[in-house]
């Protein structure tokens, strides 16, 4: 499959993983409990990094849960693991072969830790590693640039978040995610369009906070994987403690700005930036207001809950970094110099 | 004073910071012992932030603690501030001002759990707010740019380190540091000269790992203040699960790269951004092998211990950026758009 087909495969995806995972993250928050956990210790690295981003935010605001994301060379490199007592201790990764991530997870279980793997392999080193295995059931990812995999990962969290909390609201949400990400996936047309504009583009800043600060990440990374564009991930409040500095008249900001607690810090940023700065702007976002900013805009459905926004958010910016990469001219396949699975210590 | 001069002031301000600091040091760690606490929580902004990033380093590699990086928005936005049980809580802020991170340390102190302010202002509200107050001592800053604040709370981490592992070697290499920094101050107009080749970089990759990584995000930090150069930081570990493809034939890479645990791994990709994919390289480094591999290099002392070595290694990357800020003609004193204190929630 090509990363076109693999992008908009994503609603027949999400719905059979939800469909495979459900009864099994009821089984692993039964068994692990959130409140007999102090914190969670997670290890990854890229897209799956930004996948953990999400935990920290949806665990954190739904379950309680402190979320210490590892610094996986104190395991390696500096074999000076830190105690682990308290924590669940889990890895992210789409193949389950990196050496670091599975270095962690064996350090937890060492240390007589409950250990969980989130993988698309089941049968990967990380798998075999840990306690519990989630299967994201995303399907063989085909393109170097992960999409499917990202959306899958963060349903897995989100799937936990919904057993560990026993929250039927959750769980209805989560039966919702499919058609709202149909619904996004609409705008490819739209989405096509607008990313003429952007053909010359070599830099430029995403800004969001919360529970899509994962997504700024990982719009960031697609669009440094995919189109070269050197692009900088900031969640609002750190923006304005420094780098908002670089923007001068023309610059382009992004932003994913969804309806929920955040949206007025954010909208207050672009409207800044906007009027004093001359930024120009690009925003995914349900809210009207944040929408009329600027005319490159994409919709977000208009009853989405903001933790489960993440899932569908994303959705439009890998459309958009996928027709950037084709009106540059590279290959959306294969980006330079990267394989797919990528191993580091 | 200018931003040249605080530069400048560093080893005295690190001597008086040390000398005030070390009794502290040891009452807080007699207070509240390592082996007392599951991890620790930090909350911190902008250069703060990048300070806690060495915290998480060098807690966990000393003393093997688990080192959590607070989101803030859950406390002040969301309202849902996850269970902070078998934490220190510690908030790091130049101005003890910013109401997102007073909120964390208030919603420790809340908790039950310990807190710990490192501030340059012992009446701040962050101050005001925590059990325990570590003054940087490192005097009125002017500058908007953060540096001798940064190395001062830098050195606030590592006494508070050893004063927990007891280790004698970590003491005595504190006391060396005023020093080492000297040193690298004198090589003031080689970095002049050095800079001068980047007067129309405008986006650049900054990377390193373990121990520096809190070096390489300090450095893109103030490239992106004073130069407005859009200044990616990554670990070298991070760079090549994705962002190495927007290298291509000259695109600078700027690294800090010490002898240590980390610096084969660092090296390995320098070689490998040089020779396979063309980039121009500038290294601070104590590795002739690493020096070798580029004509813009900074040597370090050659007996400089890895897990001190950030706080030397930022100085000769301040000098960097300021003379870059010069060339560029910009304002060293006051960047655009941005205050002393940001209030951020």
């Amino acid at each position: 499959m090509t990363l076109y087909e693999e992008i908009h495969e994503q609603p027949a995806v999400l719905a059979h993983s939800l469909e495979q995972n459900l009864p099994l993250a009821q089984a692993i928050a039964g068994a692990v409990p959130a409140e007999s956990l102090h914190h969670v210790f997670i290890a990854a690295r890229g897209t799956s990094d930004n996948a953990a981003r999400y935990a920290n935010y949806l665990w954190g605001a739904k379950n309680h849960l402190p979320v210490t994301l590892a610094t996986p060379s104190l395991f390696s490199l500096y074999q000076q693991p830190p105690r682990l007592q308290g924590a669940l201790v889990v890895g992210v990764s789409q193949s389950g072969e990196s050496p670091d991530i599975v270095n962690v997870v064996a350090e937890g279980r060492r240390q007589g830790q409950p250990t969980l793997a989130i993988t698309n392999e089941p049968e990967s080193p990380l798998a075999q590693t840990a306690d519990f295995v989630i299967n994201i059931h995303a399907g063989r990812e085909t393109a170097v640039a992960a999409t499917k995999t990202y959306t899958a990962q963060l349903l897995a969290i989100a799937l936990l978040s919904a057993a560990w909390s026993e929250d039927e609201a959750q769980f209805g949400a989560l039966n919702r995610l499919p058609d709202w990400v149909s619904a996004v996936l609409a705008f490819d047309e739209k989405i096509k369009r607008m990313a003429e504009r952007y053909r010359y583009m070599q830099q430029c800043v995403i800004l969001g906070r919360g529970f899509n600060y994962a997504t700024v990440f990982e719009w960031s990374l697609k669009l440094k994987e995919l189109t070269y564009v050197v692009a900088l991930p900031y969640s609002s409040a750190d923006f304005r403690h420094g780098p908002i500095a670089i923007v001068d008249q023309g610059f382009p900001i992004m932003a994913v700005a969804p309806r929920g607690a955040v949206l007025d810090d954010v909208r207050t940023l672009l409207r800044k930036l906007a009027e004093d700065r001359r930024a120009e702007l690009l925003v995914i976002s349900d809210d009207a207001e944040t929408l009329s900013l600027t005319e490159s805009n994409v919709p977000l459905p208009d009853d989405l809950p903001e933790w489960i926004s993440p899932l569908v958010s994303i959705v439009p910016a890998q459309l958009f970094c996928y027709h950037l990469t084709r009106l540059k001219g590279y290959d959306t396949e294969a980006p330079r110099g990267l394989n797919k699975v990528t191993h580091t210590i």
